[in-house]
């Protein structure tokens, strides 16, 4: 495979760069950035001296499609809507880690405060979530890649809300992120100064992974109702890694192991996806640099409650790790290639 | 005033005399450390060496009433139970900070698994929340002094519940903290190298202050029903704060704005509590080392439901200084005699 | 005493009002910005509300002549410059945080790479570091308040050099500084994602606090020769506090005892120089918040050197602290008012 | 090759299977822990579940030699003595993470206030620094594998001593380690509110690797003079990485040009030695969870003094990834086999 990476220099596109260095059947053949075209990467990111060489160039669609069979689109949101046609167009197959495709064009022009893409387009996206969606992604020729919170969120929720175990209306999704979340743009909200030894909420129900989220669990709903959650998120003065807590209404009367159950045969052949037995919590460092989803839950009886824990490391599986696993699938390979590394726990 | 701190040199009582020493009507007399009786405070902790000379004591009740009229008592749950009494006999009034007079003896012998103290010292114990319940406090000889955790969410959440304006049943509390809350003794789960860049859950709707905050929630229900809640823990790699967010249904068709005049209502002469303007919301660095307490609210349109954001520091409000806001009351001063200081944000 | 200060919503700034509020002899009756004049300084720090209310004006020095008998200046280097001629004019007695003051106008020039003050004022200006120049600078109309650098290096070497005890010509200096130092401006250098986790040197050899240092040892230098460092600075992931470790070559058989001694003898007046004893060593925590100078060293006999190790807290004695101390000594009153707090250890 | 990793709970031991786990040429075919023996390593460490089996076994050379070409020992220092001989006898060549064959029997006596090993296993020992004895490594039974302090000390210094380009004896070495360093022992030193947002020195003068530096650095020395060297350490509220400021006095006229043309001779063939361009240096991100060795330097015309700055990550160039190097030394293997990974600079 011969793999473009598109916004080589962003914090998402910098982890591409890191995990298709350890792919066996990639090769990285044309790296981009507009702000630094003609640089190679390693000048602006001195750890890759030596590692890897790649001089960036700017995104020409044309120029990409002489030596690339994929593009993986690491690029702000707003920005990928301009190229991907151009892409498609040129006969390369697209996995774009911005938010511009994963929603209809009404709810990204509310929440994103942007253009949407045309709907010819929209229309052939494909939601690269693929512990839900492997079969449809497979064929697709534009992936949207998932968001880090809806990654983690989904990943949490699924084998509930699909089986009717719980309301899903009284979801509460009370999220987590580490600072990377929030790119490499400067701002008094990543200066160190400001962040560490703090904690703090933002963007207070107005996040704009809310309806990301929101049209999955609708879409597996078993009743067909639009699921309309309460999600909070938080900055943790670290670098990488979310955690969500989530908490819903059970419908029935199960224990912890019923559940756990549940989420042992849905996630039986998703080799990412982690579950701790009962009493046992997963914690961000456990997934550190890597593509693993941690899960861990207990009903409370108190409240006839289940709260469920989920851990992604943002970069990775909410962001790099999970296009890579959507671009094996895209190339009929184990969706495992290239990503089955351990974790970096310390 | 003449004070006794017992429990000098864990993080609680060393942030008594830190508050102690800026407090211009208290002279501290006695400082006990059993396990460190004979040193000098400042052979402990260097940063004191030239600013407070203290020699520790065993925590001796005949000693104490001797040369002071108050102890604040920063010792273990479990131990305080044995000195309180010794302490009141002899005439000493007492604010404790730990666990021991916060519930019934069944709650306490359940969520702490150890042996309550007598029905005659924990029916005269007072619970030392200030915003709530001033007048009582003010008479008392027995003060149980709020754990960190049920301050933040009391503060947070009174204003709804007494007014009837959300279901409490309903409530659901996600709760962040710094590590020092963990307090001084050695773990795994405190190693610098396990905690930083992690975010973990830990006693998930198990903690020891949940039955501290139903009793208060129970007590100001307007409709008498005992209030059972979800409380979930986290750690964050950070040494001081709380945070917690807190989700409630609404009981009817409230605004941001509706809510926010409650609270200004509610806690107008309550001078460590400040709220945040519609959109603002509070970080935990912004009372860092003060005994402030900031809350943010938002309703979301969406779902109906409110979400309440509150920030204390663990070792101030919700600790040590706190407890010379109880002091203040019981000896009849204003109670931000010694207390109006900036927070620290820096 | 009536204060203005100028420059308030940076860091310096910000810890110089936090200082003031809880001086008894001061009142600060001007606060300036001039990027967010007309606002009051609680919005720009709300950690603030209801503990200070400062309305920012434009830093005017005939305004600031009418209310007020000091000004404390924390202006970035090079825009004091321009201010402090007009306020000495207008009578106003000058503490200048900033490094324009500090240097001859040739080393100014050279170091700063900025145009140096007049030599009028410039020759008006007295170095505060209290502990070396008290008497001279209880006179003075304008005072250069040291660096946060040179205030840890002198303070750890002055005794050595002025007693000959050390040839200053052998001194390495390795300095290592939290992040507040480099102040509020966003930069790469500051982002968390960026300064967490990591560790760098910058400036080898060539900060603009060496020509500072390098004057004052010269001047307490016994034989008089003009006394050359080698000098770097480091940034540790951390906000506050400055160490530094100074090596030299010793003139003579002295041990560790006889050295402590002498530093005894030197800082007998001291208040905010506190000496560990051989074998323990100061950390930037034991200072944080406070004024004070922690300094520990060891003679190693298979060298002949000694390391002298010196932390402060780089916003406190390191800037707004000793900048309050100079003003207790232009006032007449003891250096201590108001600065004789516990540090914040935790 | 069959490779035995002895302590593998504990941080060092823990690297070395991360490491292992990517390289292509070796099956760990044996872990020991003797305090979890039974355990699977996963239990200890649950972000390797499904990803490593390994049933944890007690240390027993017998049973080892059955399993394994190859032992690399993890264990504290003074374990190893007791454990090497038979891992010898047996047939299996052995290399010693820790630092008991490192040093002549007084200097392992004096400094580590241990009993060293036997004469005859400690002449066998080889010193696995690759960049400097790679010959001997090759045919080695048993390698010392260096510190990591003298690891990042060596590879700044060794082409300046060797070339007799400074005077060694001017050598002062002031060296940062992050937290990971001290091992997983819990200790009042490595609680997270003793640690974050602080920074101390430690063991000033006295550290257990200071006779191992000098010990190499003697035997490059030109003139044969026996090395003394003043040496510092210092403990960086980080998790990973050691940074080393060395400063010695030139013994000629070298520019910054004239040194980095022989450190570029010098490390020609290591590969994992990356050398800085003048006035730009390196930092401890730039080889975290790498192999690599960042080297930057500066002449000071001032002080006819050079400073050079060296980093490592102190688990993997500073432990377990040069271990990984010395065995594919050992079994003939390019140096770089299983090394050759991108740092993880987020």
């Amino acid at each position: 495979m011969q793999i473009a990476i598109l916004g080589a220099t962003g914090y998402t596109g910098l982890e591409v760069v890191r995990l298709l260095q350890k792919h066996p059947e990639a090769e990285v053949t044309y790296v981009s950035s507009d702000s630094q075209a003609g640089a190679d990467l390693s000048d602006v990111y001195p750890h890759l001296r030596g590692v890897l060489a790649h001089t960036l160039q700017p995104a020409d669609p044309a120029e990409i499609a002489k030596v690339a069979d994929f593009a993986l689109v690491a690029l702000p949101s707003g920005i990928s809507t301009g190229l991907v046609p151009g892409l498609l167009e040129a006969g390369v197959r697209v996995i774009d880690l911005a938010g511009d495709h994963r929603l209809p064009s009404e709810d990204y022009a509310t929440w994103y405060k942007k253009t949407p893409p045309s709907s010819a387009v929209l229309d052939s996206a494909v939601y690269g979530l693929p512990e839900l969606y492997a079969s449809r992604i497979a064929d697709a020729k534009l992936i949207a890649n998932p968001g880090c919170y809806p990654t983690a969120t989904l990943l949490s929720l699924l084998p509930l809300v699909k089986n009717g175990l719980i309301d899903p209306q009284s979801l509460i999704i009370d999220a987590k992120s580490g600072v990377s979340g929030a790119g490499k743009a400067l701002s008094a909200g990543t200066h160190f100064v400001e962040v560490n030894e703090n904690f703090k909420a933002y963007k207070v129900g107005e996040h704009q992974h809310i309806p990301e989220i929101e049209r999955v669990l609708t879409d597996v709903n078993p009743n067909g109702e639009r699921v309309t959650i309460s999600f909070t998120t938080h900055l943790v003065p670290m670098i990488r890694g979310i955690l969500t807590t989530s908490y819903a209404s059970l419908t029935g009367s199960y224990s912890t192991e019923d559940l756990l159950a549940v989420y042992r045969e849905f996630y039986r052949d998703a080799p990412f996806v982690r579950l701790h037995a009962a009493g046992s919590w997963p914690q961000t460092r456990d997934v550190s640099a890597s593509n693993y989803c941690d899960i861990g839950l207990r009903v409370d009886p108190r409240t006839k409650r289940v709260t469920v824990i989920g851990c992604i490391d943002n970069l990775v599986k909410g962001a790099a790790g999970q296009a890579i696993q959507n671009l094996n699938l895209l190339a009929g390979l184990p969706e495992t290639t290239g990503l089955a590394t351990a974790p970096v726990y310390l």
